[in-house]
């Protein structure tokens, strides 16, 4: 499905709204001067992506980083002929493959599951910008360590908890996702059956209802 | 179980087997220079910690990190009155409560289950010694980003594997580790009862011997 990296450049700046929302975003981890703020909107970074796009494939070692300003982004792996879904990556969310960290090729297939804009990074640019604003490189890694408490509380709650605690903690932490992705993909992301999602999800409109 | 925080200054340097296991270790993020190395050495941040030494509890928002050069640390939540063990840290491993990242108090217990050697950095000291060797944020930064590689390697991993896999895939990956702690922690990390593990390896031992 999708085709590798049909991306079109934006041609513009991003909007005032999704501008200040990435500002708004970014400032949570360093406050940025409007020079700062400026170089990030010079960098030729934006891209405009269409739905079904495949961003990365397995055996790629590809190190471009992705930043969703606008859309939903999807990963999986394939096992055994199933697709797994492994995360979803929406407004101010971001993807990097682990080649980066790793050296290893990357085992993740990415795909626009809507119509994205995208902050698409290279390791290269990125080295660039860092020697012009060293406080990039502090911001980068503020944000990496927040990816890793994250990604840290992501396993102890996915270890600890039944199928429908799971589910309502998605519903309480990312409550559009639910309604903006295909059930079936978030059934295996939640590690479970799509008749499983059903039955909790019957069951709880139930209880809701009673 | 035990106590908060008696730790032991090491009162010398790590000796010269450690601090090369340390900076191999380092190095393979970032060559450092010799004055690098001497600065890292001079660092009051080596300590001496006993078994059964609680270094961090829930609530707290202490935002130490600790960096283990020998020994092994233990991570675990209690839910329901049950101890569930998060994560185990051995030799050249790391464990940073999320506060840093989040502000939020942290939500795990941290032990020590031998007579440990570690590295206690507090967010202060790395700020100094990034004023003085500006590479040291960017060493941070990639360490960050190898340990949230790695995490989504173990959620995934996690997530669309039978028990029995994930128990094969830690023989592989620490098969000291396997070793070294009691199998009830051990079980609880893997996600499944005392006995499931058990019966798990009394079955591989049965194959491996047929």
């Amino acid at each position: 499905m999708g085709t590798v990296h049909q991306i079109d450049d934006l041609g513009k700046k991003p909007d005032e709204i999704i501008t200040a929302k990435l500002f708004a975003f970014l400032e949570q981890f360093l406050p940025l001067t409007s020079e700062e703020k400026q170089a990030i909107l010079a960098l030729d970074v934006f891209k405009s992506v269409k739905k079904g796009t495949l961003l990365l494939q397995p055996g790629s070692m590809s190190t471009e980083s992705f930043f969703v300003l606008q859309g939903c982004m999807r990963t999986y792996l394939v096992l055994d002929g199933d697709e797994k879904t492994t995360g979803f990556y929406t407004e101010l969310e971001a993807f990097s493959p682990t080649t980066l960290a790793t050296g290893k090729p990357n085992n993740q297939y990415l795909v626009c599951l809507e119509d994205c804009l995208l902050l698409i990074a290279t390791p290269e640019l990125a080295d660039e910008t860092n020697k012009r604003f060293p406080r990039f490189e502090t911001l980068c890694k503020l944000l990496s360590e927040k990816l890793l408490a994250d990604k840290q509380e992501d396993l102890d709650e996915f270890k600890f908890s039944t199928a429908e605690q799971r589910y309502l903690r998605l519903l309480e932490t990312r409550p559009k996702l639910v309604q903006r992705v295909p059930q079936h993909m978030l059934a295996s992301y939640l590690g479970m059956k799509p008749e499983s999602l059903s039955r909790i999800r019957r069951r709880l409109a139930k209880s809701h209802a009673a």
